[in-house]
Formats: C-alpha cells, sequence, structure tokens
C-alpha cells in the first residue's frame, strides 16, 4: 500500500470551514486506498496574532517561550483536524513535534532537523489511524525544550517525515496550483509548471518564490523523495518536484528557463573600506555566521589600489539586518574598516533554469531585457543554473515582466491566484 | 530558603496587563527573599473559544484531541506570562504538564494525578530561574498521550506540585479575597472566613463553593499542605486552609459552623422500582463508576413491602446526566427496575462546620429555618460536619439566606465580589 505525506498550510486550514474541506480530502485519499500522514501548520492568523500578544508585553520575547508560544499554533489545528476526521467516521491523532520524534538543534526561532524517529507514527498508521502531526516545530535535543523550525519550517517537516518514513511521495498542499514561470500576481502571462528538478526549485526557492522552502527541497533533494506541490481549493494536478535522473526516466522534456523569481524580502549590506588582508572576509562571515544571521549574494569589488582597501557587500533577511549591522560595527576595531551600510529599498530579480548550463548567451539576454527596460543592476552574482541582480525595489515588476517575455515564458491564458500564504 | 507555589486562575491572566500585575507580583515575591514556582491556567475565555471551535467542527470530539487542543490554552498564557517577567529582568521558564512531571491516568477530560516528577522544575529552580507550570493538564503514563485534570485541574496542578517539591505553602489567586460564609453574590451579608480546616474545605467544595475544587483540597490535606486562597486584584489576606492540629497549634478560635453552601451544576437521577435483591444497587452503581459518572448524593427509600422493590435515587453533575441515564437505561433488563427518571431544577444546600460534630441540635435548626423560609425538602444527606438538602432551584436563594441568618453568620459589612471564576 502506498504511502504519502500531505501537509496543509495555514490558508488551507484557516477557519472551520476549511479545516472540514482538507478533513475530506484527505479521508477520500485514504478511501482511495493510499495510506496518509498529514502535516498541518497553524490556522490561517493564528501565529500573527500570537506574535502580537507577545508583543504587548515586551519587546523583546525570549525566544524559548516566544517558540512555546507559538506551537500553540499547530497544537489547535492539529487537534481540530483530527475531531473533523473523526466526524467523518475515520481515526485520526493528533502529535506534536516532540511527540512525533522531530528532533532539532537549539537555536531557538529557526532550529535545524537533526534526526526524526517517527515511532509513534508508525503505530498510528499500523493501527489503521490517521496520524495529524504539528509542522513547524520540534525538540532539541539537547536541552528538551521545545523548537521551531522558521519559515516554511511546516514543509520541511514534512518531507523530512516522509523520508523517515520511507513515503512514496510528499503532497504540498498550499493556495496555488503549483510552481509559476514567475510570481502571477505581477506577470499575469506567469505560466504553469508541470515538472521542476530540486535544483532548479532551491535556485527559484532561495531566489525568493514563496510556495517552497529552500531546505524543504534540499531535504527532498537528499533523500530523492519526490513533492508534489498543489492547491487544496482546486483538484488541479500541481508541480512535481523530482530528480533530474527521474524526469528522464520520464522522459519529461525540460525547458531551458523554468522561470523568473522576486524576491523583496532582503536588505542589501555593504562594509566599506575593508583592508586588504587575508582572513578579514573570514572574520566577517565567521561573526555573521554565529549571530544566525542567513546571508544569501555575497559580492566583493576589486580592491583599489590606492588605498589597499576593498567594499563587501552582501544580502540578507530585513528581519536579520539589524543583528547584521550590530555584529560588524563590533567588529570595527579589530578589522579597520571604514564603515556599515544598508539599504532596504532593493530587489533581487533571479532568472533559473537547468537549460541554461549547456546555453551560452542567457546572461546576455538577461542584461540586455533588463536594460531595455531602463533597469539599472546594482550587483550581480550567478550559479551553473541561476542568474540574479539586485535592482531598486520599486523597479521590480518591470524587471520580472521584461526579462519573462525576453525569455518567452509568456502563456496565452492568465494564471489563477488565490490570496494568502502559509508559513 | 522558603518555596512556595503561586496559581494564577484565568481571570487573574485575562489579558496582556493581567499577565503584566502577575509577573509583577510573582518578582515581588522572590524580591522579597522567598523561591516561586508558578502554576497558571488559560487566559479568560480562551477555553471556551477553543470548545467552540471544535463544537464548529463536530458534536463530538474524541476526548483525546480535545485535551491536545484545550491545553493550547495554557501554553499560551504560560509562555507570556515568562515573557513578561523576563521583561521585568528575571528569567522564566515555561513548562507544559509532561515536561513539568505531571503523570496521569488515561482517563481524557479529567484524568487524576498518579504522580509527579518535577526534576525539570527543580533544575530551574537550582539555576535561579522561575518556573512557570501549566495547569489543568498531564501526560498519562499508559499512552503518553495528553490529558486533562477537568474542572479546578490547575489547583491540583498547584497543589500537586508544591507537594512534590516540598513547598512551605501553596498561594491560589482567584478573584476573591478567599472563603465567604457564603457566596457574596447570593448573600450580601457574607462574612470572609479567615481559617477553615481541611475536612470543612473538602465538604463545601464538594457542596458547590467555586473557589477551590475538592481534589485539590484532598491532596494538600494528604500531604498537610498548608494553602491560602486570596484575591490577585488585592493584597488582603485571604483564607488559609490548614489542618485542624495546625490551628489548634495556632490557637485559631473555629467557629461551630463555617458556611452555607449551594450547587446548582447537579441533576437528580432516581431509578424506580428496583427489585430488594442483593446486589442490585452495587450493580448500579459499578456501572455508574465504569462510565466515569461522578455521583454525589445517595438516598434509598424504604423498601415498599407489597411489590419488594425500592427507589434509588442520586444526584451528580448535569453533564453527566445524559451518560447517566444511558448507562441505567442498559442494565434495565438486567436488573428489572421499572424506570429512570430525571430531574435538572434542583439546588443543593448545604450547612458546613468542624463545630456541629459536638453540637447537637444543628439538624433540627437547619430544617427549621428552610419551614420559615417556605421551602420544600426534596433529599437530605449528612456528613459529620455536613448537612445537605436538596430543594427547587428557584428557591436557592431564599433557602441560602434564611440559613445564613438563623446560624448568626450575617455580617455587618458587605461582601465585595469581582466578576469570572477560573478554572
Amino acid at each position: 500500500m502506498a504511502l504519502i505525506v500531505q501537509k496543509y498550510g495555514g490558508s488551507s486550514v484557516a477557519d472551520a470551514a476549511g479545516i472540514k474541506r482538507v478533513a475530506k480530502r484527505i479521508v477520500d485519499t485514504l478511501k482511495s486506498g493510499t495510506q496518509v500522514v498529514v502535516v498541518v501548520s497553524a490556522m490561517g492568523d493564528t501565529t500573527d496574532e500570537l506574535i502580537d500578544l507577545a508583543n504587548q508585553v515586551t519587546p523583546n520575547p525570549p525566544g524559548r517561550e516566544l517558540d512555546m508560544l507559538l506551537t500553540a499554533g499547530e497544537r489547535i489545528s492539529m487537534a481540530v483536524l483530527a475531531m473533523a476526521i473523526a466526524d467523518l467516521g475515520v481515526e485520526a491523532r493528533s502529535y506534536t513535534g516532540s511527540q512525533a520524534g522531530v528532533i532539532t538543534d537549539s537555536v531557538h526561532g529557526k532550529a535545524r532537523i537533526i534526526d526524526v524517529t517517527p515511532g509513534r507514527i508508525s503505530e498510528a498508521l499500523a493501527a489503521g489511524a490517521i496520524p495529524i502531526v504539528a509542522g513547524f516545530q520540534g525538540v532539541a535535543q539537547a536541552t528538551k525544550d521545545i523548537t521551531t523550525l522558521g519559515r516554511g519550517g511546516s514543509d520541511t517537516t514534512a518531507v523530512a517525515l516522509a523520508a523517515a518514513l520511507g513515503a512514496d511521495a510528499c503532497e504540498i498542499y498550499t493556495d496555488v496550483d503549483g510552481i509559476f514561470s514567475a510570481d502571477p500576481r505581477r506577470v499575469p502571462k506567469a505560466q504553469h509548471v508541470p515538472y521542476i528538478t530540486y535544483e532548479e526549485m532551491m535556485e527559484l526557492a532561495a531566489m525568493g518564490a514563496k510556495v517552497l522552502h529552500l531546505r524543504c527541497v534540499e531535504y527532498a533533494r537528499r533523500f530523492n523523495l519526490p513533492i508534489h506541490v498543489r492547491s487544496s481549493f482546486s483538484d488541479r494536478v500541481g508541480t512535481w518536484v523530482m530528480s533530474d535522473a527521474v524526469l528522464k526516466e520520464k522522459k519529461v522534456e525540460q525547458p531551458i528557463i523554468s522561470g523568473v523569481a522576486h524576491d523583496l524580502s532582503e536588505a542589501k549590506i555593504t562594509v566599506v573600506g575593508v583592508p586588504d588582508k587575508p582572513g578579514n572576509a573570514a572574520s566577517i562571515f565567521e561573526a555573521i555566521a554565529n549571530a544566525n544571521v542567513n546571508i544569501d549574494m555575497i559580492v566583493q569589488n576589486v580592491t583599489t589600489t590606492a588605498t589597499s582597501s576593498t567594499d563587501i557587500t552582501f544580502t540578507c533577511p530585513k528581519t536579520d539586518r539589524e543583528m547584521a549591522v550590530k555584529t560588524l560595527e563590533a567588529l570595527k576595531p579589530t578589522i579597520g574598516f571604514n564603515s556599515v551600510e544598508f539599504d532596504e529599498d532593493i530587489a533581487k530579480v533571479s532568472l533559473i533554469g537547468a537549460g541554461m548550463r549547456s546555453h551560452p548567451g542567457v546572461s546576455a539576454s538577461f542584461f540586455r531585457a533588463l536594460a531595455s527596460a531602463d533597469v539599472n543592476i546594482e550587483a550581480i552574482s550567478t550559479s551553473e543554473i541561476r542568474i540574479s541582480v539586485v535592482i531598486r525595489a520599486g523597479q521590480t515588476d518591470a524587471a520580472v515582466q521584461a526579462v519573462h517575455t525576453a525569455f518567452g515564458l509568456d502563456g496565452s491564458g492568465e494564471a489563477v491566484v488565490y490570496g494568502g500564504t502559509g508559513r
């Protein structure tokens, strides 16, 4: 009997009606002859409401306590979902991350999964019950304290659990029909992407596509677990995320370019006048890593011969900006740079496609498309299957649209868009 | 260094302002040189809101899932309270019932504590942090599932934890200044009771006084742990609940009668025409106990010689009435009684006082007081330190007032009453 893990995001379980709809979908899957394990996020705006409550008592809630508070969200949604399934005549049992064996490190707010020991989930399956697992949360191996996994954490829970249980696939239910060649909210002619490789999906996720989180795709790739991203509001097939090899086996024809992503959530930080000495870059990025700031693009300018110093620029989430600047300011006496500058009014636009490996000239066409839309490029970074630029935030739509059209991605129909995103 | 356990009910932590007020009280206690462990209930109406949510998806939520859902309430209040304490510069760490070592049986919705192993609480105290423990909840020894303790469960958590930690006292914070000689909402001249014995308090609690729950007092009595019931809205001394022996040591003068209690939450059930055969009563009450129905008064009429049958009447919580009737109907073929009748329009009024042991005539004065208020008595039950009657619900106020006056309990001032009750 096939086993799949289904993950439902906050927008799919926003209210009692949504929970009942999802319950029916789960029971239908079981009745079609497939074993199901469910991972669920907190209902709708619960997480934001809990954060508001915390902020009413203190501007700086301790990470341990904030995690304890936020995990109440999934506790509510999973119990109510289990009740709704029971109401349809099928036994369901809810489990916290800790009960489901999701073991993490001790970094509150963005813990990483280090092991999954789903003994109780297997027992529930063997007893014919549907296990409902809280997404986004785990228990720290060292302290036994409750942790949360940070943005996209529920997706990661689902994939990690699917891998540990040896599931055949992981279905990620959201409010859109999968992956599109660009954000359908910004590019009306964005096209649905039926298949995509892990590598492309990782680049898309890292570059700001909100549908799947980077860590979840990394995890799936490591275990070669197929992910099906689809909408809980329709029965349409979504996007399958698979390995290059499996796609070739299936004889799926892959396009050169799979999509255009944009990201408005990052800030640009520049360390000005770093003395050109071995070890300075290492010191800077070690300090940043120790402060648990996730950095993304790194650009270092050519050293000015006159001053023997250089500027180092990187991007990081806006939410980490204050911590990053504080950390760098503390290094100033040791390293002896001039200043730390930051800019939050930026966007990152990326072109992604496994096919660009073998097609020269993609970068040139990308820069040409941006130039014809009068978009100025402030920084460039590339990987084997991606090219990204930093531009002014206000030019995001113009840039994404121009690139989408230039690479022949515009479809004939209009994409369907639903509101909201889960976590 | 003295150690006390403080328990704050839902009305004390109804909103962010309440939580901050409670946090300050806790930190003040610590600064006065006393170690503190805190037990907290869910905020204000959280529990009712969660039950509403459950009822939106099913009329019959499974007990396991309802417990999982409801325990989210304390998770929220304890984390936010820990944050508010941290904001005052003192470290606080929140713990679920399971983390605090509250081990229970597996009866969802009304689990009983069977062991308390507060290792993590002791560690937190040793580290100089204030432990905040979720009231009302535990973990089942057999199934490892989360359980709730039922009505008054947070009080029981506090007393059980205080006993396990060897605390000097347990402070139960509520929205009234302790115990009164009658409900101040019904008897304006009700007087504050400064000291009361465990036995009297147990009778008061069992007879409907809402301030402390029966099980919590039983627990305190077993471990000879002093309880101080007081208001979190004032600094006034509340009511000390202690053993007879300790009160005598302290040379506290005890009145003959400590108070009048009433209870509108019970239903009266009568099994009509039970054949007069050994074992029938046992069969009836075994079946009722197996259905987890808590029964209170039991009255059996004299056997009618003509029919060789009798009527058995008992009272139980209205919420258990349906289950009790269903259970009894199933016994009808085996036992061969005539019918099961029930009546929910009743009240129980009780007079409680350790002094009545040595004072004859208390019952007669009690019945006389009811008679002069034109109150008809439908059933009578007595213990060594209590006498209770079942009357029509509509006559509750008249009965309580008449008895309160007849026994000289009316004070000169008016009692202060605050709204709401915790769990």
